[in-house]
This record gives structure tokens, C-alpha cells and sequence, in this order.
């Protein structure tokens, strides 16, 4: 039942996300993305332009024939061509032939949009928005219209925007949808202009559609803008998952469903949908293959991860005074990140979190924070690598599982000029590894010493555990501690390992940038062991 | 001159944002970044914390050594102990010790921290403030009034909050922060209490210390948050590049200040400070060795990209409607995604910068365009690396020096485990290189194979460029361009030189590690050998 404080969502990711640079969905990647976001509970998903291309045509058939639970799918196009009826323009049948309720349409607002990038009069436009709306009415549709460049135009010339807006009421229009096209407005502008359109709106007709809000990031304030657009009345809210889109970006969905309904007492989603939202914020990065931005507001994985000692007690004590929100709200958890200004509050407190029973009296618990702030001396870093972590802690305690031991290893790096500015190069490792009690020895070679060893070790475990197979190293990054000491210093090196469901980071320290990433690459691997035994072990 | 429309930007980038997981600064990033904050012209820089730990103290030494041109370094503390006079606090004396003119001093503004945080009494807390200002001031120094957790607290209990900014008053600060800690407040919220903060504070005293802002973005509305306070009567901006800091981060300086000044019409830097902004946003994330975010509002690589033809041709008869500011501004650049162009301008700056006389006409100048993008498709980034680009330049040119030439080298490096997890490491690099027309081959040992290999060649150069003795290595950073690839992604590897004198980075990128290195050393090496030629040339 929609309420004064309902706000209906409307998602444009599959669309309008879609224009960020170095994103690319395929037809899957837009059905299942369309599926997370059903069962997010979302009404509105835009789902293309469909004739604009093929993908995006087979997107509403496939769609048709495996319906959402509740979400309306929506085809978005433009107004129909200048100087030509709406019933002959082959563009709208195309989008008819989507087959949706819903369809959104937008529109000039700015003259000098109009006169210049359409090249048409301002009456003609005003007449491609009235009757593309009756036409698409007439068929049985109801019409979102997205008022395109709303904002510059309004401020350049308001009279005839708001003539476009009426040209949409006319029409027979259920939503406008007032669109900050350039992102270049900010939250005042924003309010205080959309409190105007309410009122002349209201003024117009007793029956007057409602007022819709989408935003783009160029000033960094695109969910300030949607914001300010609910406190002065508008009830539509168009953004994307993790704010994809051209340029900065959409006005980011996972943060402003919590600001509405957990700050502002807006109704957006049920409650056990919101607590979902983080879940479904990575599974669309993963499935744009994108990395999580860690620092999301609400979902990213250190929006509520805490640092020092004193803090940490704090926090535990009383959660309000460092969150402002309980992350279990939005499907989120605390964190309690290991640093040098750790306490024995903060290693108990990580224990539990990886599920390790663990004693503040257990004279291995000071063990554990010794052995760490030794490590840390040495350059460990452990707060962006908390898989080393879980495993010092385990192996502290005898709970680390061997599932290999190396040997030795050896590696061989050739450079050689074969002409000016061409260098061939070869990296061959050998590695002798112990699994079960049997001694392998494998060679490989790679594109450097690194992926030599790590392709080495690979093989000589693939036997014992394919499950190896599904483990892949996502990020390297190596830094060196102290500049004075020059190509001698120490290095540090963090790898992050996926096994397509989790993430998780290791860290190596040495003065021989090899040895630093073989410790980093190796308890990668065990580490994705691990993880893999353990679900095993759940299972059974 | 400070006017009405004049806000000081406080930058805290080395205190709250090193709280960001992930980020660790060493005394050098520190250094480096305090200088490129001062050349933006940003008034405050906070330090750090002077005695909470080695590095701060250490920063603040070095930084009186080689002072900033026009900011001012700030120490940052909280307030006295309860039941202890400020005098008799060490921690006090520390940060006096730091030898800053200004001081920032943070103290609690909501009861509930008092109490159950402080474990002191509300009154104790209230001259906890006025007494750490007050002898702060008896010291000569001036002092910002940072209040923690200020709008959470205002909401429980307004007068309480009230009187300690009333406190800090009476003991003389000469600036009042209102900090929302936990990210959690909205902009209507901050704009209406700074409101009726302003008009408490001014009917207090005719001579009232002006108001700053401090937010974070745990809402995803900080930039938002300090714009609605700024509105209100706010005349210091606190914040941090990037928006790094603890969970999401604190306000963002590079979208803060556009917005202030190109928008609202406020004061910040000089119009060609502003310029670099984008340059200097991308040079500390690789001081900080953090991949910049592309989709950066204002300075990211795609704030101003265009994609599509008709649109590509709208922006450039018109740019106002798909451009909210001018590239320029910030010191970005429009960029068309399908078939970039021009940049040819950006060649020139650079040659004028280097000291090199190049015309437009010359058709030398499209050749190192397109040279220059060719090696960044391939994930070259001469952004960190001017040194170089430089050499690149004067190859094209025909007036690079060719002190030798690399004909090939191997490494050999091996790890053997002698007992549990104690390693033994052995790298060892030979070298073949013609200098003045005879051939060398030498061989060195090293920690790894990088030394190894830069132990070989300075071993080979020495008797002929004895000045490579003052040429050292200062920072190593690696990180990988692909995370999908794995082990066998291409890496690119900057590299920063010094001659104790002049500083200088310069880039490799290969998918063998060694070999991205052993570039980056090379021209390092090659770029100082250089310079001290030129110097030469200049005292004779």
C-alpha cells in the first residue's frame, strides 16, 4: 500500500549504468542484474531502448518468457521525430513491441537544446512531447517522462520548461521526472527549484502527476540532490547499483535506499530487502566485473570498520557512538581492523569474527599479539590482509591446516636485447613441494619469476587439490618500506585472491621482492584451502 | 585579503585520512605530500598528532628544516587530562614541542561521551577545554577548536554541546569546527544546526571565533554536508584529498574546492592552483600508491569523457550541455572516448617545463603525441613520472645523451628453505653494457633481483661516471594494470631517484616484473646521469 511516505525506486542501471566508461554488459549479465534487483524489491527497472540494439531487443523478449515477481520492466526511448506523426514513427513501434506496461520517455527542457540539438522550433517540441504520451496512452501504456536537462534549462529560461512539463500532463503523463542530465547542480539549487515545479504543477490540475528526481555525481552531490528533491516533495527516486554511469556516475541507489528509509523514514523496500543490499551491491560488481569500492557509503566492506584500541572497546560498549547506523540493516557487519595501535581487545574481538574461540586469559592470546606487533616491526601490514592474519592466529593455535609444505625453489630470469628496444625474456621456476607425505617436483615457466612460481606450484598441487583450479589472484601491489636503503630496502607485497565468491588478502615482507611475494602468493593459495575445506566440512 | 567570500581549506589528509584502511604513509609520503598540498595553496595542513608516535614527531622536525612556502603546518592533540593541569601534561608539552604556530585541539561535545567515553564529569570536561586552549594561547600559539562528534551530540543535548563551545570561546580559540564524527548526518541537518549555531555564537560575543565544518561520508553526502554548512555561514572547510579516510572517508578537497569556487563564487586558492588540482589529486594517490578513482567528480580520467557521435559533436559546438565546468578549470581535460584527440598543447606545456624549445609546426611534436599514447594504451602513466616523459621527449628530439647501453643481462635467484621457515636467498645478476664504444660484462649479487641487477650495472659504470656513487633508489612502487590476469598481468613500476639534491620518478611497464623494473631503474640512473651533465655544462 503506497503511503505519503512511499518513494518508488527507479533503477537505470541497466541502461544508464551502462555508459560508464570500461562497463560492458552482456545479455546474461543484464538478466541476472535485472533478477538481484527484483529480489531487492525495486518496482522500477529500466531495462534499454529497445531497437536502439539487438541485445537490447532480445533483453524484453527473454524477459517476457521468465517474469520478475513484482518489478515492472521499462522500456525508455525519446519523443517521436520532429515533423512526423507518432502512430508512423517506426522507433516508437519498436519500443510498443517490447511488450511493457511501463515506458519512459524523455524530452527537451532546455531551449537551447531544442533549437540547436535538435534543430526543430520550441511548439514542435513541445508537440513531439504531448503527442508521443497520447500515442503511447492510447495503446494501453503509462508513461514515466524524463524531463532531459531539466536543471540548466529551467535556470536558463523557466518559462518555456515549464511549458514542456505541461505538455507532458497533457499527454496524459504519470510521473515527471526531472533529470540533472550535466550533474552540475547542487542540493539548494536542486530544492528549491523542484519546490517551483510542485507548486506550479499543483496549481495546474487537481489531478497533477507526481515529480520524479534523477541525478548524476559531477559534483559529488548526486545523492545530496535526490535528497534535497524528496524533502520538497518529489516521490520518484531514478539511480544505479553502486552508482555506474557515463562521466561520475548515477546518484548511487545503495546509499540513498538507506538514507530514505533508515534517516529519513521513507518507505522504499521491506526491511529484510534492505537487509540485502550489501549482498547484491557486490554480486553486481561481480557481475560487471568491477572491483567493490571497499568505501562505499553503507555497503562497502570498510563502512563500518574500526581502528585502535580505545576505539574499538568504544564501539563495543556503545555501537552509537562510531555507527551511525546498525550494519546488519543493510545486510553489512563491523569490522575491527588490526593495526599497530592494537590492544589484546581488538585480536579477540577479530578471533571471533573468524570464528576462533579464543580466551582473553589463554596465555596464546598475548602470544598471538606479540608475535603480531614483532611482524609489524618487521613491515607486516595485517589491516589490508586479514587472511594472514586468520592464519598466524590459527597457526598459534594449532587449528592451521597443512595442506602442503615447500621445500625449495629456484628461479631463473633471462633478459636479453635481441635488437634496439626488444628484449626477449624467460622466467623458469622450479619448486620442490611435500603433499601427503610425497616429494613433487615441477617446473613451469611464465611471463616473470612470480607467475613462474606461481604457475609451478600450481601444477604440483593441481593432483592433490583441483580445486585450485577456481582460485585466481585479483590484485598486486607491492610498496618498499624504507627508500633510504634503495634497490636493497625491504619490500611488502599484498595480494588479493578470489575464489568468485570471496575476496581475501595475504601479505609477504622481504628484502628480496620474490621472497615477499612468494609468502604473499603461497598463503594466498592456503588460505583459498581453507575456505574450501571448511564449506566441505559444512556440507557433509 | 581575506574577504566574506574568502574559506580556508584545512586539509587533514596526513592525520584523518591516513585512517583509511589500506594506506599507510611513510615519513617521505608525508614530506612529499605536504609540499604538493602547499603548491595548491591550501592554507592548513595538519601534520599530525606530535608524540603519538615516532613519525609525527619526526615530521614536524623535518618540516621546519625545509619550510612550506605559504601554508601553515598544523598539530593536531586533544585536550588535557581530567584532573591534571595542562601545564603538568606531557602529552601537551610534546605538541608544543612540534614548534607549530597553530594548534588543532579536539574535545568532546556530546554528554554521553563525557560520561561513558572520558569516564569524567561534565563540568570537568567543559574546563578540560577552556584550560588546554587557554594555555595553549598563554604559549603564543593560536588554536582551531575541533568539536568531536558535534551534531550527534547537539541532537541529544543542545545546551550541553553548547556550552562547550562556549568553553572554547572564553579560552580563546580563534576557530570553532563543527565535526560530524560519524558521517551520519544529513544536509538539511547540518545546514539548520550550523544555523543556529552562527546566531548563538554571535549573540555571545561581538568578537566571535568564525566556524568551520568537518564531515565525513558515511551518508554519502559529506561534500554535500560542508557545502549546506558553508551556506550557513561556515568559513573553514576541513577535508582530505581524495576524500581518503577511516570507513568512507572524509569530506573531498578536489570536489569541495571547484564546487566553492567555480560555483558558489567563494574564495579558496588562486585561480591557476586550481588548475593543478587534478594533477596534484593523481600524483598523491601515487604517493600513497592507491589507483585513482577514474570516475572522480572534477579531476577523475573520465569527469569530462564523451562517448557517441552526436553527442561528441553537441560538446564541442557547445559544451555547456554536457559539460558543467571547463575541464580547465581543474586542470582536466575533455576527453572523447572513440578517436581522442589533441593534447598537443598539454606536449608543449610539458617541453616549456623541461626546458625544451619545441614548436607547434614541428612535426616531431605530433610524433611524441602519438608515441605518448601508444605507451599509455599500453598502461604507461607519465602523470608521477615527468623524468620519463622527459627522456622520451628529448629522444624524439634527438638530444637524449646516450651515457651507455644495456646489450643484455640475467638473473638467477634462488630460495632454499635450511630449516622451518628460515630462508635463504641468493639473487645474482650479470650484465653486458657498451659505454663509449666498449663492451663491459660484469656480475653482482644482490638481496633480490632488483638489486642484484643494480649492483651489476653501477659496478659496470663506475670508473666512468663516478657521480652514479650519489644516485640512490628513494621509492619502489609496483602495481598490477589487470587484476584478472593473475600472476601474468602486465605490472607498471615507478621508481623515484635522487642525487640528495633534486628528486626525480620515472616508469616501467612489462608483464615480467624485473623487466618493468630494470626499465624504471635504468632511466632512473640515465635521468640523474643527466642532469648532473647539465649542471656541468653550466659551471664551465
Amino acid at each position: 500500500m503506497a503511503t505519503q511516505q512511499t518513494i518508488w525506486i527507479y533503477d537505470t542501471t541497466l541502461r544508464d549504468g551502462a555508459q560508464r566508461e570500461g562497463l560492458s554488459l552482456s545479455l546474461e549479465d543484464k538478466l541476472r542484474i535485472a533478477r538481484e534487483l527484483d529480489r531487492l524489491g525495486i518496482p522500477f527497472i529500466e531495462g534499454g531502448w529497445p531497437g536502439a540494439n539487438p541485445k537490447d531487443v532480445q533483453f524484453f523478449w527473454q524477459i517476457k518468457e521468465e517474469p520478475l515477481t513484482q518489478a515492472e520492466v521499462v522500456a525508455f526511448c525519446s519523443t517521436r521525430r520532429p515533423g512526423k506523426s507518432a502512430a508512423d514513427d517506426s522507433m516508437l513501434q519498436a519500443v510498443l513491441a517490447a511488450g511493457t506496461q511501463w515506458i519512459t520517455l524523455f524530452g527537451k527542457s532546455w531551449d537551447l537544446q531544442v533549437t540547436e540539438g535538435l534543430q526543430t522550433t520550441l511548439e514542435e517540441n513541445l508537440a513531439m512531447i504531448q503527442d508521443t504520451i497520447e500515442f503511447f496512452r492510447s495503446q494501453g501504456r503509462q508513461v514515466i517522462y524524463d524531463a532531459e536537462h531539466w536543471f540548466d534549462g529551467y535556470k536558463q529560461n523557466p518559462e518555456y520548461a515549464l511549458k514542456t512539463l505541461e505538455a507532458a500532463i497533457v499527454g496524459g503523463a504519470e510521473w515527471l521526472v526531472l533529470c540533472d542530465t550535466n550533474g552540475g547542480t547542487l542540493p539548494h539549487e536542486v530544492g528549491a527549484i523542484v519546490r517551483e515545479v510542485n507548486q506550479f504543477v499543483n496549481n495546474l490540475t487537481p489531478a497533477a502527476p507526481k515529480i520524479g528526481i534523477h541525478t548524476h555525481n559531477d559534483s559529488g552531490t548526486a545523492v545530496a540532490n535526490a535528497l534535497a528533491a524528496v524533502i520538497e516533495g518529489a516521490r520518484m527516486v531514478q539511480g544505479t547499483i553502486n552508482g555506474y554511469g557515463e562521466r561520475c556516475g548515477n546518484a548511487n541507489l545503495c546509499t540513498l535506499m538507506p538514507n530514505l528509509q533508515l534517516k529519513l523514514g521513507y518507505e522504499c523496500v521491506q526491511p529484510r530487502q534492505l537487509a540485502q543490499l550489501s549482498e547484491i551491491s557486490r554480486l553486481i560488481s561481480e557481475v560487471v566485473n568491477l572491483a567493490p569500492d571497499d568505501h562505499a557509503p553503507y555497503v562497502g566492506l570498510s563502512a563500518f570498520a574500526h581502528k585502535g584500541g580505545i576505539h574499538v572497546s568504544a564501539v563495543e560498549r556503545n555501537p552509537l557512538t562510531y555507527e551511525h547506523v546498525q550494519p546488519t540493516q543493510v545486510g553489512n557487519r563491523r569490522r575491527i581492523v588490526i593495526s599497530d595501535q592494537s590492544g589484546l581487545s581488538n585480536v579477540l574481538a577479530k578471533a571471533r569474527s573468524f570464528g576462533i574461540d579464543l580466551d582473553k586469559q589463554d596465555p596464546t592470546c598475548r602470544q598471538i599479539l606479540q608475535h603480531l606487533k614483532t611482524l609489524e616491526n618487521q613491515g607486516y601490514q595485517f589491516e589490508a590482509a586479514e587472511a594472514s592474519f586468520e592464519l598466524l592466529m590459527r597457526k598459534a593455535l594449532g587449528q592451521r591446516p597443512e595442506f602442503f609444505t615447500i621445500k625449495d625453489f629456484h628461479i631463473h630470469c633471462d633478459l636479453i636485447r635481441s635488437d634496439v628496444d626488444i628484449w626477449n625474456s624467460q622466467s623458469l621456476a622450479t619448486i620442490k613441494v611435500t603433499v601427503n607425505g610425497r616429494d613433487i617436483l615441477e617446473a613451469a615457466e611464465g611471463n616473470g619469476p612470480v607467475s613462474a612460481l606461481d604457475a609451478a606450484l600450481r601444477k604440483g598441487l593441481m593432483n592433490f587439490y583441483p580445486e585450485i583450479a577456481a582460485l585466481h589472484l585479483t590484485d598486486y601491489k607491492v610498496r618498499i618500506l624504507d627508500g633510504r636503503a634503495g634497490t636493497s630496502a625491504k619490500t611488502r607485497v599484498l595480494v588479493e585472491s578470489s575464489n568468485g565468491h570471496q575476496r581475501w588478502t595475504t601479505v609477504g615482507v622481504s628484502e628480496n621482492i620474490i621472497e615477499a611475494s612468494y609468502q604473499a602468493v603461497v598463503e594466498g593459495l592456503e588460505y583459498g584451502l581453507m575456505l574450501q575445506s571448511q564449506a566441505q566440512t559444512v556440507l557433509t
